[in-house]
């Protein structure tokens, strides 16, 4: 017992000084840790810290009101709201700021007018019925305003105007029941709204501007070229490990991982297209840009990434095949992979540069990428392999059948890319082709290869003889 | 000319009548079909409705403040806070109303605090010198905490805390230029937002509780038993087209499409993790419960529902491959399927009763899936297919290799429930056992099977004789 006690204390002295001690050392590396990290973070997206600086000045601007007798006379404490309204609204993008500042200025107006009318209302009632009455109303409003935020297609665009409709409401009838200037108290506070909604969205278009529409034109281009990257390399990463004895090392393969980013996008882009429909037109997109069309281009790209996430699975598996297998349908396979990539990053530029010309590049890519896949059967019907054993057959065959996979969610790409192009009015090669263009929508499978001349041929149909016909439909 | 404006008007005003007069029929139509939505909304999740109830609620209890005399004596004006923070603070999760409420009052004590020393040191330096150093202390911050929201990990937990740190500095710092008594409008914010979170906190515990970790719990579950039930149906499904000729009607088939919905989960699943974290212990979950292991399984099923997707396309594609062909491994790729299947809904049953129990079951499933890989692997071995085409091979070459895929990734999911059951303490089959089972995370394939009596044996070592072996260990 005497040793533990006579021992403790300085142990625990021992021990905090030894803490204080190592922490200036610590604390100066965690300090360059921290510094790298906000470096790298702003490095990463410059946009970040002219947002931020943004945000700043938005906020010092509206405050103002406070220090500006003249302005402050006029709003008095209701100037807050500015403030208030600042904060909360100034998103990232233009379309966010622009959606949160009339879902806020809207709600505002029309809680006000309500919250008014409910006070006026419950005033009638007697001394003992208005607050009964008004804690009625508050209530109802809350809660069903509350159950409509549940409906999905609410959610998606007046989530934020249902809650600022609830907060409002509240406010202005509630505080009737103590204010009289109630209709001034209604009106300062939409007024300060606007004032701030305004700032905000003044700022956020004028000063470096950060476009949600032009952010998921990005995201769509990037995850095709990703997918592009990967299958251009596949073809030479799956059959090199078979000429070479082994793989290539990690700094060259990091581009064949890229895609993975494509397979979780979903939810990124359908954010981007809700904020990207309050967006007015700017640069080479116009105020109702089918963003629609977007979603649809990135579903594909998913359902291909799948497909890739898979064929992936072959290039690091123990279990390969063996060479000689994979040398005979080396040239066919290596030819649909680089003709799907090629077709991919042709898609990649058309959307980048909003020009229909790449379209026509892919579409050729893509008929050499199915020519490909012909030559491929062709070839599994003359029976190559009757002599291998089967069981190393099946990885091989695997990929084989994932690639023509890939080929043909490339031309679902190729197709939702065309209808993207027409709806959006892309610059299109010369007037004649594009007044004989079919009209979005209208070409599917069912069409025949007259009224959609950019796509069609499946695999069985495709013979070299009609590809030559169908290339010279388009001439 | 004369025609046209003759007959234009009648015309327009025609059309409004025709337009007035079809207005009830439609009108009713409407409300007919918004009220069954409404009544589908509140069906498909009840909780729906008494959270609406809750919120009502909330803020008809905050709102007392103004009718009550003694109280509103106490807070004034300010208790709109409390009404403002319920309205913004209660949401749907026990976790995400405590994680706003947490950052909210937090934020405000933090943010209040510095609010009132930057007023004290600006108001140091003079009249002239009051705004302008307070328009400084407002910028900096701003745009600094902005900078702030952008690192990922702040993000997913106090993004909420910035914004109003944002909120209250600015607010308190630029409010003190006009209102000398400071110090008690600090004091009535901080103590209306905790009334108002308080009142949040305790209705959304109290009444009817809706636990972000009880949903995330769930939601792992039901994904993994939707794969569960596309595996088990899908070697019917593959093999019965070929055995009636037709596949069968829609209705049974609608349960083979519900894998789809775990495709895109990740980003509900980590909100709801983010939530989890902040709640207490409620139900079968101890505070700190180890949510990041469901993340982990939910990635995993994510990976087997990508192979999955693949799969299903091999069912309603339009190659078939012959019915010969298909027969001949009929046998083995049923077996992988189903057992793989009931795999997956024997560690549904674990997660959903938390018990160690049948993932043992499991084990035995994943065995017996893998002693079916091995005999198709004979069978292939074999030659059973030398007279076939093999073009026609190809699509049940992909199927085989896909199964054997998903079979993998069965038994990967296995594992990170099994670590799971460890670190949560699931329910043991018996006390021997569980204090010999290893620790979570040492369990991998290096480790050897008397460690690791769950998992590990590769499809090569698998014999019927290592089988038997392995089962004899366990019992």
């Amino acid at each position: 017992m005497e040793i533990i006690s006579h021992e403790k204390p300085p142990g625990l002295f021992a021990r905090m000084w030894l803490y204080l001690k190592s922490l200036p050392e610590k604390s100066k590396a965690n300090v360059v840790e921290v510094v790298n990290k906000v470096i790298k973070l702003g490095k990463d997206d410059p946009r970040r810290i002219t947002h931020s600086i943004k945000v700043g000045l938005a906020l010092t601007m509206v405050s103002i009101f406070y220090y500006y007798q003249p302005l402050y006379d006029n709003f008095g404490v209701s100037a807050m709201w500015a403030v208030m309204t600042v904060v909360v609204v100034f998103e990232f993008s233009v379309g966010a700021t622009l959606g949160k500042g009339l879902n806020r200025g809207l709600a505002t107006l029309v809680a006000g007018g309500l919250g008014v009318g409910a006070h006026h209302l419950a005033s009638l009632s007697g001394e003992i019925g208005e607050p009964i009455l008004l804690g009625f109303f508050v209530f109802i409003q809350a809660a069903a305003s509350t159950f409509i935020r549940f409906f999905p297609t609410i959610k998606a665009r007046y989530d934020y105007g249902l809650l600022i409709f609830i907060l409002t409401f509240s406010l202005i009838s509630v505080s009737g029941f103590r204010d009289d200037e109630i209709l001034e108290l209604a009106h300062k506070r939409l007024s300060t709204v606007i004032i701030g909604g305004s700032a905000c969205i003044i700022i956020s278009i004028l000063i470096c501007p950060v476009w949600a529409g032009q952010d998921l034109h990005n995201l769509i281009a990037t995850n095709l070229e990703k997918l592009g990257k990967f299958l251009e390399g596949f073809g030479n990463e799956y059959f090199k490990t078979l000429e070479d004895g082994e793989s290539s090392n990690k700094d060259e393969k990091s581009f064949m991982q890229e895609y993975k980013s494509a397979l979780n996008s979903k939810s990124s882009e359908e954010s981007l297209a809700n904020f990207a429909r309050w967006e007015p037109g700017h640069g080479r997109f116009q105020f109702r840009h089918p963003w629609q069309r977007y979603l649809k281009i990135g579903n594909l790209t998913r359902q291909c990434a799948y497909r890739i996430d898979a064929l992936n699975g072959y290039l690091n598996t123990e279990i390969q095949a063996a060479p000689e297998i994979k040398s005979k349908i080396q040239e066919a396979c290596t030819e649909m992979s680089l003709e799907s990539g090629r077709a991919l990053k042709e898609l990649t530029l058309a959307i980048k540069k909003t020009s229909q010309q790449p379209i026509t590049s892919a579409d050729t890519h893509i008929k050499n990428a199915k020519s490909a896949a012909k030559n491929l059967n062709t070839l599994l019907k003359s029976g190559i392999w009757e002599d291998c054993d089967l069981l190393t057959v099946v990885p091989v065959a695997t990929v084989a059948s994932l690639l023509i996979d890939v080929v043909n969610c490339t031309e679902k790409v190729a197709e939702s890319a065309y209808e993207l192009a027409s709806a959006a009015n892309f610059e299109s090669i010369d007037s004649a082709i594009s007044t004989e263009k079919p009209r979005s929508g209208q070409c599917g499978a069912e069409k025949s290869n007259a009224d959609c001349p950019h796509v069609v041929i499946t695999v069985s149909e495709l013979t070299p003889a009609a590809a030559m016909a169908d290339r010279s439909l388009k001439a």
